[in-house]
């Protein structure tokens, strides 16, 4: 179960066994079956997840009642409301399993504690923060400034296993494009190659 | 000249005064007048730079020539292109002095040592960057959904130092607005005061 936790873990920083076995202690196994939730819009974001199977998205409603893909999560991924995570204020997001979905939870008391137990957690911890921040200011800059078939082309390249795994509408969401939109780039790209 | 950088540490974790001269060793004091830069696109970012005195701004200039504003600093901030800094990839941004800056200059040598030194310094930036990451995604939500008026609003709240410090047009390009559609908001909102 903890395998692509500590592949993740180790990809970044050196820990021991022993530090690993430890880490393992603060983290609460957890499955979600298709299309259930982990965290509902509204509700106070408790956990931090890690997948270890399966394919998770993190969504909003706007007030149109269209739905906006802010994340996916693949095996090896970090999902959470991280604003409602830190400040326990109401999340606007709603996280669901798009596959049947094994995770790994941390609370942020477990992330705390590990975090003072375990220096390397924390360097890991900002690592993963730092590759956080630099996926977003990347996809600000794409949406202010890319064409559709550019963000297409650049999310299929950087994520081949999101894009076969995910229904195409979904992709459409999470790049701010209309379905119809993302059909025809997809057309125009296969008629090239 | 360090006062500001001690008050953004201290508020944030607990360092000895040791730690503290040692940490000031590492920072490369700079001045910068008015219009002069940091960064120009198309360069490497090699500083991280903290605003002891003015106020920064770093944006990018799309194909049809237009800036878009990303971030302004004013004292007790931080500033760089993260992105840049941290892969060594050429930047898209310019970061330029709105007014005489006195700037705390970090590079990325400087900071993995006064991390690897001083654990605290680790979790300084760790809160940081969390900070930045929500504040990245709280501007996501806002151009995904609200509307010209609210965002106006809510920066002028957030931030009422900058909205007086810095041209309405550079606000404007900051909130994606037009510089007429701002200058309309602000005539509905002192109506209604």
């Amino acid at each position: 179960m903890f395998q692509q936790l500590f592949d993740s873990i180790q990809e970044k920083v050196t820990v021991t066994p022993a530090e690993m076995d430890i880490c393992k202690t603060f983290f609460i196994p957890k499955k979600l079956r298709k299309k259930q939730t982990l965290l509902q819009e509204g509700d106070i974001c408790i956990h931090n997840a890690f997948v270890e199977k399966g394919i998770m998205r993190s969504f909003f409603t706007d007030e149109k009642g269209n739905e906006h893909i802010v994340q996916f999560a693949i095996e090896g991924w970090w999902i959470t409301d991280l604003s409602s995570f830190l400040t326990k204020s109401n999340s606007i997001y709603t996280i669901e399993a798009l596959e049947d979905c094994e995770l790994l939870l941390l609370t942020m008391e477990a992330r705390e504690t590990l975090i003072d137990k375990i220096p390397m957690f924390e360097r890991y911890q900002r690592l993963l923060l730092q590759n956080a921040y630099i996926a977003n200011q990347a996809r600000i800059n794409s949406a202010l400034t890319e064409t559709a078939e550019e963000k297409y082309v650049k999310v299929g390249l950087a994520y081949p296993g999101i894009i076969k795994r995910v229904p195409q509408h979904m992709i459409a969401s999470y790049l701010g494009l209309k379905p119809e939109t993302l059909s025809r780039v997809r057309k125009q790209i296969s008629t090239r190659i």
